[in-house]
């Protein structure tokens, strides 16, 4: 078999699209934040991705029925907007750095293929801390598109992360230079130790200023209320919760 | 060398076949119900599979010669039903998931060059627990196929396994839907700390009404009150026998 | 580059050849087997066989040159027999199981293009015990073999070693029969904790016996009367001396 | 994607072109010299060399963009001098033995491309232990190179290293036998306890006095006696500073 098997489920004719990336990583942030896009704006999938570089393993739907890991392209029409959107959701990243290489590559043909010429990257970036009101940093791969997000609040700070992006997240932006699309990562801040709503509404709201939508974001509030109970309970109880070390890294 | 490669001892012309698969897995389930198949229904090997995703080891007959270690296929002729049946068990799945995805992808392509259209893959559901009377769990590709399994007493439990199957037994099913190859995973629940002829015992009860063939169990079930005493013995000597974490997962 | 580069100094005509494998493994015991042979019969090296599955390694040679690590092949003619010798050494066996493959399958299509009809691949079978008289185990491809070898002290042993043979002592049995070439696979025994040259020179009894040819075997007698003397030595200081698990395995 | 990506900046026309090699490695000796020639050469950058061998991975600048990590070729002109210089530096080695095979095969080739027929490879040579003044090792690949290094102060010592060296500045030398480049490491004895700026002196005297330049050392000078006085302090205030094991070995 192919290292990365494509299934069109529709070609569609798009008008200029920006891609949305959100794929698992330090507190799921892009990954929140990306399938809560898909839901809220009824996207439509029309792509599936599967490959050797995504684990060995099917999911079970509550039905019995089964699926195989992937990742999955949706796309969301906008009459009154210059730009439609292309969102890419997904169970896994590469297991290897070999297979992380191929798999933003085949994304880059692909979004070549589609017309993109502008990607959105979302993750989180881990703090080992609580933290009460995440900024939204950012890297890009030129310098208009740095100043374009400063001006929606986009965090540009020297030093920070200061080991870069690992991960589908930077490596779109690093491979996207050579494929001369304009992309920008965006990270919001989490402590890393747990699914975070709270920066991937951070992250949303940077986003819709940006590409012009409203979204509602009350699911994503509940959910980081529910969360923000757990911890408080948790610091009571465990007045020092040291971090584990290994949540501290960042993979995009 | 091929990565994989198919040594044909016998080209069989089969009359509409079923694939039962059983490869090594969670105590074993898969691979003690079907090599018990195998020897019961003195099944005629036809194939061999042989691959670099496999350790590099030979296993020692008891002769003093040697034989690569491999997958095989037997087909099994039945005159009075329509379906003759193909038995594919090994001693090893691949060792990375890179050759998961190879190895189950061949399986697939010679499927279709059998002329199979429907697989049955066998395995065990680790619960980390002695269990008195297992159940077997399933999931197949399609809707169709729950509900005919659900008839002959596979239970479909929404959020098990939470985690899907990983290895062959599921990875059959996750391909088969790109092959169009119906399947469906039966897991013998086990404790999964020991060989399981229990859970093969219920697997192959299933899989005996559904293909509409009766075979002996006595054999396994020697085997399964051997282990009985054994564990029985454990317990009473050890009262508090905390499971190994990592025997938990499962890897059908 | 390619995966396996071979590198010929010399195309040898050679009569009915055999062929003698000795690598790093168990006790390194077919490595020194096959390297006293190289020195004794001062063999001639005529083919270099670099690749990926090797350490990215030089060695420094005593007058500061280098040169990268690999396995060669030597021969030696034998005016007086019906069969001139290849021996196979090395620095190291593939670093993974693919490249174990890929080596050995290469080993065997240089073998079928030297004409090369029967193979014997030397190991140590590690035992986790010091031993006084080794014994030396085998394992072959047919049963006309088999027996041959019994005939020259050769024991082949029901269930030993239990775990088959791994690596490429047993790999090119296990692949030689695909390319139908006749191999045994002769082990000494061996505690596994040291370099044994006791081990070794078992081995080369039973070969010299086999092949018809005399080696002296002193530089390995009073090697091994050194590392027998260290050995006492350290079991007089330290009485229960607990190996460690790791040693035990079988790699040949 | 391809397995290694070359991007040319600029293709210059060089005079018998010499290369000096210096990526991460023990103390970072190689990388800290070669980058420190890179800034006092004011040597221009004509290629860029990215890699799935290479960690999946962007840094970022002081500015808010960002580039993909990779390793680099810079030139400098010497129109008083028979040999233009090539400088070879980057983020990283490759991950894999595989990927340091094939990135250093991949720098020989271009090595042809560019006419280049030597190349210095720059190390350190890690003792597990604090060094006063650091002797500059070497290795060849032929006994000329050795005798003219010997000449330039470089010390080759037999039986050091003793494991020989490991990673791209061994790796040039051993596939530069099989191209006809001649090479020479040089590895400056180091701690291996931190950064070396004394150890890539060390290189730099043996380079400029081998290639006829003159070069500022004033900016390593100054952080050398930074790391000195850090590490004096270290001593004072932990008597028995224990090297970790891991520290020791050698990768160039």
């Amino acid at each position: 078999m192919d290292d990365i098997v494509i299934v069109w489920k529709e070609k569609p004719q798009l008008k200029d699209p920006i891609m949305i990336e959100g794929l698992p990583g330090v507190g799921n942030v892009g990954k929140l934040a990306a399938e809560h896009l898909v839901d809220q704006m009824k996207a439509t999938k029309f792509l599936e991705i599967f490959s050797k570089h995504f684990p060995p393993q099917i999911l079970i739907n509550d039905s019995g029925t089964i699926r195989l890991v992937n990742n999955e392209m949706f796309y969301v029409k906008r009459p009154d907007s210059p730009n439609d959107i292309v969102i890419l959701v997904g169970d896994y990243q590469g297991l290897t750095p070999d297979g992380q290489y191929e798999l933003s590559d085949k994304v880059l043909q692909l979004s070549k293929e589609l017309g993109i010429k502008k990607i959105f990257t979302l993750g989180g970036y881990g703090l080992g801390r609580m933290i009460e009101t995440p900024r939204v940093l950012g890297a890009a791969t030129d310098d208009a598109f740095v100043e374009e997000m400063k001006g929606n609040g986009v965090t540009f700070a020297k030093g920070e992360p200061g080991s870069g992006i690992v991960g589908a997240s930077g490596l779109l932006l690093g491979l996207g230079l050579l494929y001369d699309i304009r992309c920008v990562c965006l990270m919001g801040e989490t402590s890393g130790y747990f699914v975070d709503p709270k920066a991937a509404q951070a992250v949303l709201d940077v986003l819709s200023k940006t590409l012009g939508f409203t979204i509602d974001l009350s699911a994503l509030e509940d959910r980081a209320k529910q969360i923000d109970q757990i911890t408080s309970k948790l610091r009571e109880a465990e007045p020092t919760s040291e971090p584990r070390k290994e949540d501290l890294g960042y993979i995009g």
